[in-house]
């Protein structure tokens, strides 16, 4: 086993790190995680990366073949390797790729987290075979990673498909990104709850969710009551559903894909979001598409897209690329 | 002369249809055109088409060498050669390239008017050298050809950049398309028609367009009277611009072209268009593009842009392609 070369994914997420280990056939056969925010600074948010790198990469105190490590960030800019301010981590552009390059002497490659999703599906997901489709991450933002005459979409500075900030409700919620009524303000993680409140403050109706505060309201305990029939949390899902279904129909309209495919933490309320928004996009869509794009909840294990398709940035499906010497440099930290 | 061989061009839009004689270096050498909206049949449409064919295929009794019929047209598929019920068509799906192909034996192409207009602008408007760039044409309706990496996008059914279908005001106005609220229903000849009679019931302002009937006025009226400060007619400009630039500032989220250049009728209007919606763009563009994308105006020739895109379908920039034989057959009807 000790020849068993493994490529590392890392998804940075505003809320968690998942750092996992990958085998040749895109399986994930290990992970390991911290918490994102729980970083004073980029120094700690480094070092923290390098113990989750440290710990993946050995097994019985024997280091492993690595022969990458792909990186999935929010705002992140492939050309440079930088992730560039985003609106859900508080530190700044960070230099993510030169930060970790002088610990390993293996290729570390950079990508959008939503870039990375849409590889990890054409690569081992429902979208493997399609050439046009779109997959959405919603977590604690908005992103898309954009597949068009199977290519990603990148645009003149590596920074296209932002669809979380494209304006859903002019004049709306007030965003990180400094603007409003992004997309990501209302659907997402963070814009579930929002919406919780919102519909707290409207009615008058009875919830579990009148006891809980804003900070200890996470979209996960929104999912647990809306399936005990919690009527905010429902209507908070209803809500969620209407907003994506009417993006989905803009999305549709521009790119005119195969398929949209949604995934990230949010889906994890499956049909509860899954059907209004369904219902929503076939209530939206331009009629004039006759063949409309199919609307699919990823079926990759939960939080594994990003990792899957960042690491296959290193090679082909976590094999060795053409970039790599034949033989991999054993992996260890300097 | 006689030997010299020349493309048409033909621009399908809602309101006029013209067609262009265009010589090997991209120049629109003579135009015909007439009113789409008056022809009651398809029937008589295609032979409205054939009429001014035969009067620019021919000179002085001489019939001159044409390569081949580029069309351009709304809701245009490339795929099959035909119109999809344009919304602001009247006949329901029109098998356009099969219509016309009987009387010629030369090639008949079908194009997207606005993929017509970004190759035009690629082969020979501001978009020369540009690699990603969205191309906005503002007629009756509005279209979008967009670019990605050199290369039109399509999408999966080739119904790819129907910008005009975004839906920009939720529960908005009533489009052509049977939805609500749509891009085009603001941002179009017809959209600040509508704009004006909103203003004008809004206001109590004293306005020359008071005298006018919603059937009687035309985009080009109103900006007539916006150059001599009629106050609605500037407030229309002005409304339009704001709603435009928040189109441009989702567009550039989405696909971080190099530009986005503004076209078509509406666009006579000039600066009093262009600086509210610059300005518009300017506030609501996501910060963290830090190379924003330039906002153009066109600078073909009126209407010229989709005539010049469409034929450059048939070889290279007028020129005889590979498909077509080097000694082009002579064009006739027959």
């Amino acid at each position: 086993m000790h020849n068993e070369t493994f490529t590392l994914g890392i998804d940075i997420g505003g809320t968690n790190t998942v750092l996992g280990l990958v085998s040749w056939n895109g399986t994930c056969v290990e992970k390991t995680r911290f918490f994102t925010q729980e970083c004073p600074s980029v120094e700690d948010f480094k070092m923290k990366l390098v113990a989750g790198i440290s710990q993946l990469s050995q097994k019985n105190g024997a280091a492993r073949n690595i022969s990458g490590i792909g990186i999935a960030a929010p705002a992140a800019r492939h050309i440079d390797g930088t992730i560039q301010s985003p609106a859900n981590l508080q530190w700044g552009t960070i230099d993510i790729v030169r930060l970790l390059k002088p610990y390993y002497n293996v290729p570390v490659v950079l990508t959008n987290d939503s870039n990375a999703a849409a590889l990890g599906e054409m690569k081992f997901g429902l979208a493997r075979g399609m050439k046009n489709f779109v997959v959405i991450t919603m977590g604690t933002g908005l992103g898309a990673g954009i597949v068009v005459d199977g290519r990603l979409l990148y645009g003149e500075n590596g920074v296209a498909g932002e669809l979380g900030h494209m304006t859903i409700e002019p004049g709306g919620r007030h965003c990180g990104c400094k603007r409003q009524g992004c997309v990501e303000t209302y659907v997402s993680a963070s814009g579930i709850r929002r919406t919780v409140f919102e519909l707290l403050a409207d009615s008058t109706e009875d919830s579990e969710l009148r006891k809980i505060s804003f900070n200890d309201l996470s979209a996960e305990t929104i999912y647990e009551l809306a399936r005990n029939e919690d009527p905010v949390a429902v209507q908070a899902f209803n809500f969620t559903g209407r907003i994506l279904g009417r993006v989905l129909s803009n999305t549709v309209a521009v790119f005119d894909p195969e398929a949209i495919i949604l995934s990230g933490g949010l889906m994890h309320a499956g049909r509860l979001l899954l059907e209004p928004t369904t219902k929503a996009y076939h209530e939206n869509v331009l009629k004039l598409h006759k063949k409309k794009a199919v609307i699919l909840q990823s079926q990759l294990k939960d939080g594994e897209a990003a990792i899957l398709g960042a690491s296959s940035l290193i090679g082909d499906g976590g094999a060795v690329s053409e970039n790599i010497p034949a033989s991999p440099t054993m992996f260890q930290e300097t």
